[in-house]
């Protein structure tokens, strides 16, 4: 049910509800049924839809170009707490019309900065105690918690890699109290991205003292938040470039690669973003599919990229059949392991309108539903999955079972080859794999 | 001195001499003096360049929209091992003129396929021999050999990566051959590029049983070569794309994450190449970085990509400063571990004459001279490695030595920052670096 | 009725019918069926599918890193005549197999070049004779023919745009010949594709007297075509870039410049392809427009690239709704002048069966039916058309009309907008406008 | 002579003066030495530098990830007259210590906007009145003036081509003033820079009627600036991307395609930027040579791109060869035509130090005075011209020249390929070409 504040910010808008695909409602949820079961578990329960405190509280449209075009209601007070509370209100009134069950935060969205880390410490403190409230009255639950430590000016050579120490141990004093908040809430993850973790130019940067630094901070912030009790998952969110010309964390096998160095794969995992993954020249279900791999995948930014422009658009996920490919891996893999489905995901710079924050939730939570339909039915219904178990099944008997179990050696191969002469021809069936998920969808 | 075979394939060009930057002989080296010491060692002992036996003796100027425009005279014979010690006079002509000291290979760029793995075998084996009497006569050596296991239709599916055992057995057949005849040539290094390991759809690919299967084949043929007495470095080259839609070697830290993953890490390095740098997004100065951060800067493959173009030009070097910058990582890693820098680049498809062979190899050898000599004057006489000091400076005293050395919390970071207050502001100064960089250029 | 020749080359495959969406046959259509009347017209008459000789009847599978892998029955005859009707015969068998009614191709899809000049003409005039015989049985057209002014080795420095005249003159005689054969035919179009007009170095190139010297070419073939009675439209085919690192009909818009440039905009419209449109950083749909407002909208090369990789895929069209948005443009704009949906477009290299074309093309077919009919869903069932009016209605009434019919000045503009103050923000809707869009798919 | 206001801002940095190539002052001039003549013009001549004000005095640093990091001393005042006379004074005080002759603004860098059109047109009026005697005081001149249409939220879809007529008057409005201002100042020309001329969803657009409303807006600034006395040139600045995800504008070839539709082919010409010829996946040199081609080229936006990634960076000129391959085309077609070489370019965000604005313009003038002289090198020493008159002989002579007058038709050319035979293979001779440019550099 919809939780109020003292007023209503989105008037005329109740709550949303699943009417099915033919309704013509552009206020209802299409495909997203919550409580419909697919694959053993609720729609609800595989998504965990959270929203992004950032872009639909606070993100008002400025780009590099021009300063914001959004008025938001609940932005007027002057006074920070009171600001901070309003934001709270609009938050939770937007969630609970929504439906979901979920949001996720940085810092200072949360409440504005302070001008001394203590009085920052103090805002923050003080708005969690309102936000704890809000989730008591609502039943709604944070999934993660993060520090922003790149806006800030002296953030701009870098957090934990930044080459001055004071600015490390400034980004380490405002994690920590991100991870009291966090933990505070009862929140389910951590998030570390990047960023401006990377740089701008090699030529005046040292590589891999800041990547040890990181690997050490990460170290630090980690056995902090466990002597504090916190039990879930922290997780690094990759990205290739932007705002530095070169983030640290690339993608996800970058990131795998960093975690595993500095002895953290115990504790992390990744949080995929759609548009970070496309960024980097993979595609989401790629992306997905190493994490999965590594047994690291955490949680999902959910959102699109623009495949014709080289920046991150944040634009929220409308395409179904990019989301049903990874809806697949998603099922495979046996869904995100402590993490959520975040709406990482800004309405457009001119949609001005505060209704159109509902449509494109809405359209989100309807394109990862819809995917998931499919890809269940493609699990369940076609001939998909059998077709890539025969693909793969010299592997299952025979010499091939053997190699698979690392029986053999390079002189076996030799002369397995030797005796066997050329190997049948056997087709990919890229067309037909592809026709069957169309068809399913 | 020029080794010629029984006829001269090079008519009326002679061996290429330095002649200095202010000669206007297209024959001759500008910048390239062999013998001229840079940074403790000669030119000759930092590049080991490479002559690339594909392009320069087999690469025709095919492409997707045709075949290829070039008729070699030594491409005549119809006897295989006739063509290909006709090949090899050729090559070794060349690669004496140039004054190179080493050449690398590909199993079957050395002499055609047979019908059967045993044909193909003996045929490999005879050229060897031949290839040997032509490197004691010239004094040239084996940089690294490899096997070609993506051009023959069987490896369309891949090679160790195949969904069918048997060919995975046949590329393990093939590599041992390969093996055999780098170390019978005395071979210093071996290559494994990834051709066609990676996938095409991720629809019908098994990503995790194929990464595995890789695993496993590389231990296998790491076991074979050492079980011989090879004593060289085995090198893994990172591509993100292309034969593949996603090569399963993506990029230097993929690669090292999959080195790292199958135990592979004490045996292998990293062949970087340029223009797989840039298609993966990356410069290949950062790629250079990555490697010698793992202790894996193995060797190089030189060339050029297009910046305005999607695929792996190969086009030869040419562009002084994107090389310079990479001579800063080079001469502040200590140069190449086991390798040397191959030529693996080719003529455009219309350079139709024997002489723009030469053009582009005095061209690319050149760029690299020039560019070792401007990092060297810059780490030498310029304020640029002292700048760089400076900027890290906070981590060798008081607390940022703490940090760096691993003493520190995050509370200790926390209470720090409490009592320091708002740390400086400290220009990147990327503006000063790069004009330094072009000072001395 | 399919069409077989002395022997049937797709055995064990009928001809492939529409069995609606829930047949889960993999040889018959979903969507596409055939006589179906939408918006007016049959989908046989909108789309007018063509196949491509090219790919579907030579393409056996070759790329830069191997040679083809697919052996073509109709591919075994060594004299040229006899493999050309084979090759005719498995295309009829093919396009009637699948129910279409066209087919397009270069010169030398159909049959191989000769030694002379001469000897080209006398095969292209011969096979040009069985096909009219086949075209007759069948009732199979002739979309568009072109000529392949590329792939011979004496075209690797352009056609028309070649910096040798003789080469220049050489393409004018291999296309007179190839209209010739398309004039007899009763070809409904000719095609020009730019193959290698453009550059690989703008260093070595006279831009301006290459392109004026194609402005040239093309007004000398049409004048011919004309003066041989052909009364259909000539296209150019826009591409960015490859084989050339620049191609000159960059795309829809640069070509269109070039048309007009050289009085040939009476005459030509754009033949748009999807993959080339997404090379060139743009959209399907983006393309069809530009070629729409200029009147130009002519033909479709049906395919689609790979947003991941930088080069031309030509892989099967399967994207749904990128073909949907495509689809809005074509219903708007009134559909095709004079052309078709030609599939250029490849089975992957290791889809080596015969029927893996069939699935290609059945699932290309039913990519744009599907595409067409959700389209004109959105147009006669949705908001759609309406949001869009009412977004320009300023244009149609009061000063926002006399604007738009040009009779205002800037200072007109100026004391309106000084009476008028701040305009009313009016939000850009994009959210919705996608909702929508997905809703009726 | 440096033209000081009030109070000096730039302290400690005097006149920036040419130093010759040796000299280790970071604070002088290496290359560009304004007065020494080259290809018979001054270098000053040749480039007109002209500083930008909306990056060089008013960018603090913003991006999307954070606000401003620079605290600009002439930015404290907080009546805007006071402020905008501060700018201007600081402005001056820049470009005459720097040397430079000229400065391009938009409107709402001078002076920040009012609340209303009347107060925003009195404002840029009253610093018009200062800026004149800055002007007069120092010899400085203006090269441009344009209007930002883009920052303030009303033009958030667009100004010429808003869906609104509300807004598009407004923006007239808006331009009036602008060219008033302009023509005040002597300007010596004007720029539309497309701004978000452009879409973000083409399904919420009607292209054809927003690019006829740019057509005709155009043609009203054209006519009122021309009736109130200017002289100038009009330039277009063509740009792909960024911030819409399409610019009508994408390249030079769609611009003049446009221009000329809407018959602006006489008053109009591109000013061609660095960083937008990349991101449109072109070359600099390209887009001058496609501007010349034209008779169209008009100014140059110097900067640089980062070609790794994919958005407008506006880094200061530092590649010193893609600009000496723009010199080539600058000098053979006859440079600017009214324009100059204006520095569109921003110093990073981290570069906080008001001396960083020195070391970026120093650089970036260097970059562009050592292309310049390389340029020239190649065109008067090198046999670089006489090879490419070479390459294109055969149009000058015998039926190739008579091809290039227009007598010629396809029977003809058909003919005369029947005759000549196979031509000879001629070789383009890229490598050569490359290492010639890299020789005289
Ligand atoms: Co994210
Ligand atoms: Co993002
Ligand atoms: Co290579
Ligand atoms: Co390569
Ligand atoms: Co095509
Ligand atoms: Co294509
Ligand atoms: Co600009
Ligand atoms: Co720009």
């Amino acid at each position: 049910m919809a939780l109020l504040g003292d007023k209503e910010f989105f008037k005329g808008i109740g709550e949303i509800k699943y009417e099915g695909k033919n309704s013509d409602n552009p206020m209802a949820f299409k495909f997203y049924n919550p409580d419909q079961v697919v694959a053993g578990k609720t729609m609800r329960e595989h998504f965990k839809f959270a929203v992004a405190y950032w872009h639909t509280l606070c993100g008002t449209g400025g780009d590099p170009f021009g300063p914001g075009t959004k008025v938001f209601p609940w932005s007027t007070a002057s006074d920070p707490i009171k600001a901070a509370e309003d934001k709270a209100d609009a938050a939770f009134e937007f969630i609970t019309k929504m439906g979901f069950d979920y949001y996720c935060f940085h810092d200072h969205d949360l409440v504005d900065e302070g001008a001394t880390l203590a009085e920052s410490e103090k805002r923050v403190q003080k708005t969690v105690e309102y936000l704890k409230q809000k989730q008591e009255a609502s039943g709604v639950k944070l999934l993660w918690g993060t520090a922003n430590c790149f806006s800030n000016p002296r953030y701009m050579n870098g957090a934990a890699s930044n080459p001055n120490f004071d600015v490390v141990a400034r980004a380490g004093a405002q994690i920590k109290i991100a991870l009291d908040a966090t933990i505070a809430l009862g929140g389910e993850n951590y998030v570390f991205w990047g960023g401006r973790e990377g740089y701008m130019s090699l030529l005046n940067t040292d590589m891999k003292l800041e990547q040890d630094n990181i690997g050490r901070f990460l170290n630090m912030a980690k056995d902090y938040a466990r002597s504090q009790g916190f039990k879930g998952v922290f997780f690094v969110e990759p990205k290739p470039m932007e705002p530095t010309k070169h983030q640290y964390d690339f993608d996800a096998a970058t990131s795998i690669n960093s975690l595993r160095e500095y002895g953290l794969e115990n504790d992390f995992k990744l949080n995929i973003e759609v548009n970070h993954a496309t960024l980097a020249q993979h595609t989401f279900q790629h992306e997905l599919q190493v994490a999965a791999n590594a047994g690291m995948l955490g949680s999902i930014d959910a959102n699109r990229g623009d495949y014709q422009n080289g920046w991150d658009t944040d634009q929220f996920p409308n395409n179904v059949m990019e989301t049903a490919e990874a809806m697949l891996v998603f099922l495979k893999s046996g869904g995100l392991q402590g993490g959520g489905v975040n709406f990482d995901a800004k309405t457009r710079r001119n949609s001005t309108d505060l209704e159109d924050i509902f449509h494109a939730h809405i359209g989100g939570a309807d394109t990862f539903a819809r995917a998931l339909l499919i890809a269940n039915a493609v699990l369940e219904n076609s001939p998909y999955q059998s077709l890539l178990d025969t693909r793969y099944s010299s592997f299952t008997k025979g010499k091939g079972s053997e190699f698979a179990q690392g029986k053999l050696s390079l002189t076996d191969l030799y002369e397995y080859a030797g005796k066997n002469g050329e190997p049948e021809q056997i087709s990919g069936k890229q067309e037909l794999f592809e026709n069957i998920l169309n068809q399913y969808s």
